[in-house]
């Protein structure tokens, strides 16, 4: 088993240059696929090329997850280049090890693709996947590929949390501090300047919101370091914005949120960008999905503990609100006004009629 | 996290009878399907609900293996009932377990569909996924669903090798002798009789055939004691024939084998079917897959503890050739004349035209 070159610039080899998946077969494919892109076994281990692959755990507690996407629904390849396409999908996931604390080991990849899709395009996605690997540490070790009308892609990630311990959704409080990383809401206002035509060389504001919609990154070294300081009581990521997730890591315990606005990490870069593309910045801050930021209840007690491990963090730690005993999320405006209900803005679900197009 | 009620009999509850995904949304389908087929969680570990799941991997080796089911490549609700395509995607991946000699652990499941599927449909799917986890001790423990064009499944299971070592496809030398479990080809001859038309109430040979084809039984005991026995240098499940998993075997070491047919556990009932069906029971032998036996290289100098730990297998075990230095897979026919090379029966392909219907 090769290690994935990564290093040196892809080309997807002589032979396959300009194929169909039709002209490889699956063998040539995953061939292809397990040389390129392959992650190297430790010893103990098997990578990709036999029945199942086999990886250590370390800690023996696996950190699982699994997203199906589908173009048409989650991406569209009109719209996204094949790298962003993969890019995205595992910094989906890796967000998801993430925000349990987890290490990250190793993702498989099924992938379904009408015969025509040339070859160039599928390995365009598995480096996009091996970008948002970086130095993560996770590997490619195992998937699948079949025919498929269209393009589907289903990530399974495998984290470990040895050296601390899962958090989870549950355990927030009453009296919690709520603190999110970065800068949740671009990735929103990104959406927004593609839909109204991709600019041909972003730079400013546009650079900024484009990066955070293209190739989010999953904050898995702050995800780490909130699991070993053991300062963080419940933890979830932002993937379908604020308000979701966090009525996600409330309901587990029917508790409610304050949340005020003065405090939120929008910069007059993000103020900027919101006014030139006709979106309330509020509404992109707080309902904005897809920024893969991390939102941790800290217990009011632990806060040193935490701000010790934030330091840490790539992408910084903001204190936003605080969890309240009556249920329901209320943001306290800078006007002093009160913003609560059907007013606060909505997010995504799927099967029900779509209140905004497709991602 | 309730444990999925196997036990007794499964509506999909009142409010949601006759519903369609659309109705119940993507978090009303979560919660059902984490209600009636979620599976419980033991100390330290997290079910359902999170961002990811956690589960215990004795011996910390995570075996693992992902596959992507997309309906009109791999099923059709016009052939399958909802229960047979999950029953068949559980068993054909705990298969991938059992070839590693690995204990089943725990699945996640993906899956993408219409809103107009019955919320009935999926929750078959689900049920006959249960319905082949079985005694295995596998349990779903997490999973997504999205909207999507088609009906998609993608199914990761994760096992351990907690007592035993992988036993992986590599290893297989001149000399080994090769045995597969129960009787393979009666899956073949179960789609052909539902090609010509599904009976309503079979018996004999159909009944045979039919529940191989719809109800294969993967065989993580045998796996398991393989492992366990360390008797065996080699292993591969026949998911797409004995010849094209055959060679897979040998592939990695250039090696090749000769098999005798009449060594092959074909019986009077499977040579009636084929007779019935137009078939050549060689063909269907060698060449159908789908059957999910085991095939395994066994040092003769390990036979007889092989054969110690086949006393447990409930498939049984058949001696049917030997692996030889020379590539090239060669089967001797009961009357002493040779078939090799080309005259051999194929096997399928993805992404190349099809020699037969999809199935």
């Amino acid at each position: 088993m090769k290690r994935g070159d990564t290093g040196k610039p892809h080309g997807t080899g002589p032979a396959l240059r300009g194929a169909s998946l039709r002209d490889a077969g699956e063998s040539g494919l995953i061939e292809l696929l397990r040389q390129k892109h392959g992650g190297a076994a430790r010893p103990g281990e098997l990578p990709i090329g036999d029945d199942a692959a086999v990886v250590r755990v370390p800690g023996a507690r696996a950190v699982l997850s699994t997203d199906l996407l589908v173009e048409g629904t989650h991406f569209s390849l009109a719209w996204f280049r094949p790298e962003e396409v993969g890019e995205r999908a595992l910094s989906a996931n890796l967000s998801d090890l993430a925000a349990m604390g987890a290490d990250p080991v190793c993702y498989l990849v099924a992938l379904a693709a009408p015969p025509s899709t040339p070859v160039a395009t599928v390995d365009a996605i598995y480096r996009g996947m091996a970008r948002a690997a970086g130095p993560s540490g996770i590997r490619l070790m195992g998937g699948d590929t079949c025919r498929g009308d269209r393009l589907t892609l289903c990530l399974t990630v495998v984290g470990a949390v040895g050296r601390g311990r899962p958090v989870s959704r549950a355990g927030a409080r009453p009296g919690d501090l709520l603190y999110v990383t970065g800068s949740p809401g671009w990735s929103r206002l990104g959406l927004a300047l593609l839909r109204a035509g991709r600019p041909p060389r972003p730079s400013g504001w546009r650079r900024e919101a484009m990066r955070a919609h293209l190739r989010p990154e999953a904050r898995w070294r702050e995800g780490r370091a909130v699991a070993r300081s053991r300062a963080v009581a419940a933890m979830i990521d932002v993937s379908d914005g604020i308000l979701t997730d966090l009525s996600h890591l409330l309901e587990f315990d029917g508790l409610g949120a304050v949340l005020a606005e003065e405090s939120f990490p929008v910069s007059p870069s993000f103020r900027a960008a919101s006014a030139a593309l006709g979106i309330d910045p509020l509404d992109a801050f707080l309902g904005g999905g897809e920024d893969y930021e991390l939102l941790m209840a800290v217990r009011p007690a632990r806060r040193e503990n935490f701000l010790r491990a934030a330091r840490s963090f790539p992408s910084g730690a903001t204190l936003i609100g605080a969890v309240t005993k009556a249920a329901g999320i209320r943001v306290r405006r800078e006007d002093g006004s009160w913003l609560e209900g059907a007013a606060l803005p909505s997010g995504f679900g799927h099967f029900a009629p779509l209140k905004r197009p497709a991602r």
